[in-house]
């Protein structure tokens, strides 16, 4: 990966994405629950999140959200999650959400028979509405400089604008020499119309169906998972390159899960954090995988991981108490 | 008040008005919380709930809510809440809460110097979007039947169409001799330009900052409150009608506040019992005051009080323990 | 099974048994914990309460509370339980619980090598002095109208006049045609020798170690467990006709379970529900089955599952995240 | 006081009667919560606690629980409050609670206008079940060994076995030289009739009404409150001896209330601390008085003051904060 | 103020202390809990952060951690707090915290008569083993770039070593224009000798006994308090300059307090906001002394307030709810 | 075993250890968690604990604390834990934790291939600052009398002085006829040099990688582990004696593990409880084992189980519930 030189950037990585607040019910079920714990999350900002508090790079995110104390505790979470937050921009309050809000959404984690369950309310959220003169890309590409920019389908299928958005950001990048990273993290309830567009501007395509139907991509990669129940899934991960052909991560059958949510966002981040330390795809690939592993093993989308504990597991570390 | 015959009607009283999921940060504040405590609530719900739950009528509420996870959480509180929800319109989620969302407040009760803090996350709810066709009114006052029937200034002005939905309602049900109680309501953040055309209809008129200027109202009645801190308020009520002119409450000074958020409607709801049930104007404001009073030593906006508690405070009971 | 018609029956299901408060530690231990999570719960009523909130019945339930704090406090989790109280008698409190109690169980869910446990304090409850001239059961099954009435052997033992009301309302339901379920539910700590007078007027029995040994029975039908360890079971179901013979649901080997407490119950309601709709006594038996399987994934005796997630369940459905 | 010698007794204290688990709802209400905080209480029993966990005395308590996982939460709370158990006689458990059961209490602890309320569920408890055969009293108080003997008529008045039990109790404590004191402790839902038979054992006579009317007792003291709301309270003690007539404590009006529950049996302990420490009757009742009040400011029936707090309070000590 | 220039300094403001993590019981007491609410306090600190998370200036931090899994939490916890954590000093943990330890503190908030009570538990803490040579002052101070400087006694007293560093680094501050501001900060169980060497590079003095004793000292600022009970607190400050002589802000009598520590580092940071802001400094007073009552309505030692409610206060704003 | 008549000897147990406050993060990690739950913890002091709580036997605690807050909570804990605290060293407060302090950790439990993770915080602990001169070990083997003493390397190895303190007690205990356990428990963080010098006093070894090693020794014993996943184990044990050779417990593959820390311990206090019973080494190691399996399906270091548990666990009893 040819990677700008770090002193002439003023970050490693800028994803671009909504940051919904996520509210979770614990062992409980979101339909009878008396109480929820929140933390933030979102797709392409998970990743960026990651970089930053796991692997210690220099993260940002665009994004937008609403002015009030609900979007100021998403901003409070993602202080906590070690991401710039100066790229935010702040759409005011309309003092009922009509005009704007804050995505939300509601998720439980399943347990055995049970799947893990989430509903979105992030319809009319100032991310959504976010549309391509909202950001100076140039400014942030060219003057303020980027090493990696991840962004994704989620954020692309929110609306017309948005879609917009990722197209001008991607085409921005790509003319200041920032590499791009794109997960299509398909799902039925959002719709990914865009991805043609998309494609030319991407160097490293994660989340497809199949990793080889893209010949022209520097790096494609992506998580395999058999849900055997909702506490437990078979996991691994696969990648391609020109160069290496398929690669394959180590395969774990039976892992136990605590909450998949956030996985593939944590393989996303792994995987780019071997390329941006310039290890070979295989070992990138791993990093992937076991961050992966590792996010599923605690509550929320994000990763209370860290690097070390990261490339222990992808090296092979058993699971002995540390002390 | 000229009731209509209980064994006639199906329901004592019917509410119409959005009903939220509250979300609670408990002692500490929404923009830095990590926790929720869930419960529901809703100006013009919270009183049927009550009549309900606290005096033993059999209450309903009209309202629309988005079939998913989130609306089955409020569904589960109002079942709790003793509410029939039959006369709920679920509908259809899209995935995303794009056309249709369930309304959300965050709302933090404040202490000493620190206000009460409410933010309302409400636009675009399925029952903002309630129009007058969406319900058989006729058929519930004329076939059902209905004793009292309650709603206010913040639905009415949640839109134009929850607005001609008051009216359609609050004409339909003098039409079959359901009494109409009306809240106005006011806050800033809502706009309440309707009430003219709906004053006509109602018998029972709350919440207005004059009693004594509604001269052909059957009943008129407010709270009063000076706040001193968060959690200390001067409180007291006052009614009119034209009988009785103006009575007043047992004024309370220095009221100990835990959570402030729905007094009002818990005034409401006591006063309207005190009428249901034949009492004097005078000791119907004292069932309201009492009962808003015991309201704000309770998390949450709906009361937790009985009818038994509400009764003894009014006739002056001390607040010695109980075993 | 010929039901009653609908819309001469107030009711679709009413339960005759005690409803208790549970108190549940949590992952920690009744002997050593400081706090206790509460839900209401009772074999009986376990099964009203799923047919109203999980498949959507009219359900209700007989029972006697004291009318105290915690009565109270059952009565408000029965409310989130959907379930009508309106026939709930209610004791008066002496002040002491000498002369009438309400039924609490302290339960903890085990984990592994440590099995569940659970402490009865149901000595002296109002249910368990319940006695056949405290119900009208004619005017119930007879004016008011009931298509289903399920009871059975926790609560027949209860006491010898718990016994002579269950026996008193099973012979009215059959007079009235009101399909009769009794379950078994053989405990070591009660003692269950009212069976044999009851077992004439019973239609679908359940909870008996050999669903072939009873010839005369229209349904028989019963779970199947192995218990490898707390927190993992073999789990089955069969059930009998004599049109059918023996039928066999879904094995679930190796189930993931939370808190098995209620899955028995969960398993009635399901073949219940299928019963009801019509279905197959195959497809019935599945729907048990997977209710009880699901009811095992969360906290607390009762269901928190969905009609939709026990038919998909049913049907084969995998636990991968739904989004 | 004439004590016995501390080295010929194995205990500085013991006390008599039941000790209940109390389900507290912390800021929320018995009658909605769904979570209870657990501790242990019970009138005579918290003297003894206090005497050992606050002020430093070797103490036991003589009464009975049911060995089942309640009792034994009941004894690990009772270990914490550092209060020998080899006197609790345990009862063997039925599997229901129907021959003997641990006394349960479910006790809220009030705001403002809303009054503590405690729910007693002691009926047919073990402790009420004991009868003056199940101790030895001359072993206890003759062989070895007790300086201070405290009961009161709570468990009194439990049954007439429980008061026999009183009877032996205080008539061997006199024989063997050991000071008897007795918390009259009157409340509307317990009995008292068997005071005149135990007064004339009782060294230290405690809450009455009127403390000069027992010319023929040592001491006599009672603690004096007004209710202004549950709270704030104005707090106050009172003493009274043959040698200085009427003494009374600091008053402390508009004492900050959390949880009322316990302050009289803190009263109690922090007296006879005074007393057997040697001090006058003035500054005994001031340690009551001080130790009363700071038992308010924490939750649960129990003290978690410290006796160096208690002094300094009753010393005269400011609230500023200590670091 | 003559303060340096925005746009040549990195931060707006840097701090020297310690960053402890406070451990929390809520409601109860230290000495008793079995849980404790964790968030990270210290003097010095407490100031940056409020003038980052509040008032929305560039902070940094100069302390130093050990690094393991609990520098790594309270990292987490300044991450949240908006501070630049590049200025942290990493010091290796040795596995066991013989050579170098986080600093703890176990802090209850008081209620009533029972006062406040913080136990320190910061003995070999990296930060107290700070010396001079750790930092390089001028490179921070000269070709970073900082426009305040804000330590105080705490962190001075800690050790010979971390005076010395205080000493450097106000020295180094003065060279470069950097305006320096000292809170003197006294109390019992820390020793305050070197404040004569510290006081002519000062130009803020905060937390001394009396205003107008240091005609030499641009600004002089103190809060004044008097504990009425650790619930209540008569709360008010002053300050002096040459030009203004002695200004007092709005006292506030009987100030409802929920958790008094940290209010003096919030008057600080209020005050330092005002003076940076180019208020005069009866502004800047009253800027303190809103934002010290604001911190004591939350938990913790650090506040939850916002700049607007800061102004708000400080201009009279009253106590009704905002919605 | 050749044990001391129980008449003559006060204690049953005594163990010489550390004991610290352990802070857990529940399901989430320390780095990242904002609420901790606390007990408390030792190699040492878990097996008297257990012998006591679990098993019924008369145990007390040689070690220092710190008299502060946090002493006392550990004391809190240590009474609920049924430990003996008279033997307890309370080292004065310094008011900053310099010169002593209470030992913490700081440990998460981990979750499949996360791994268990405890940070100490440990370094200058009052008791790693014992010295043999502390303690008159001739008063309490000759004088009070004891049954049984326990120490191990945890401990040994704090400091020099501690080692020589475990030297003093050891030789001591065998001057008085106490036998002697002894807990290699060898961990990295911890250096354990003074084995061969304590060996010649041990009757019992414990945690050694090879049973058969140790020829001079009565009984020697371990736990066998092979970490599948952190909920995984695969758990057994061995002992061995002159007397009957090696001989194994029955292996449990596949154990589910909710917390391990303090199995070992946990098997250490099921061994010394069949000895001290007089069991075959069979039986005792059966005993061990199951106690260690049964202590890892609980939250904490501490056992929550029962002596009936553990015997009924170690026959082959199955995992069905018990109500």
């Amino acid at each position: 990966m040819p990677l700008r030189d770090a002193d002439s950037c003023r970050f490693d990585v800028v994803s671009l994405g909504e940051v919904m607040l996520r509210l979770d019910p614990g062992e409980g079920r979101v339909r009878t629950t008396r109480t929820f714990r929140v933390s933030e999350g979102g797709g392409e900002y998970n990743v960026a999140r990651a970089l930053s508090r796991v692997f210690g790079l220099r993260a940002g995110v665009v994004t937008a959200l609403v002015d009030n104390e609900v979007g100021r505790l998403v901003e409070d979470c993602m202080l906590t999650g070690g991401v710039d937050t100066s790229l935010v921009r702040w759409a005011p309050f309309d003092g009922i959400g009509r005009s704007a809000r804050n995505g939300l959404n509601f998720t439980e984690r399943g347990y055995g028979v049970r799947r893990a369950l989430g509903v979105s309310d992030r319809g009319h959220s100032a991310a959504s509405q976010m549309s391509p003169a909202d950001v100076d890309w140039d400014h942030l590409f060219g003057v303020l400089g980027v090493r990696w920019f991840h962004t994704g389908g989620i954020f692309a299928s929110l609306s017309p604008s948005a879609g917009a958005c990722v197209l001008a950001a991607v085409s921005s990048a790509r003319r200041h020499g920032t590499i791009v990273s794109y997960d299509v993290n398909y799902r039925p309830s959002l719709d990914n119309g865009l991805i043609d567009e998309v494609l030319p501007f991407v160097d490293v395509l994660i989340g497809v169906r199949d990793v080889g139907k893209f010949p022209d991509m520097p790096v494609v990669a992506t998580t395999s998972r058999r849900v055997v129940s909702a506490s437990r899934n078979d996991f691994g991960a696969v990648a391609w390159s020109p160069e290496t052909g398929v690669v394959r991560a180590t395969e774990r059958p039976g892992l136990d899960v605590l909450d998949r949510v956030g996985s593939g966002d944590s393989f996303a981040s792994g995987l780019i954090y071997g390329l941006m330390s310039g290890c070979p795809l295989a070992t990138a690939v791993e990093y992937g995988a076991a961050h992966g592993a590792l996010a599923m093993t605690t509550p929320g989308d994000t990763s209370m991981a860290t690097a070390a504990e990261v490339i222990a597991l992808a090296a092979g570390a058993g699971s002995a108490i540390v002390r």
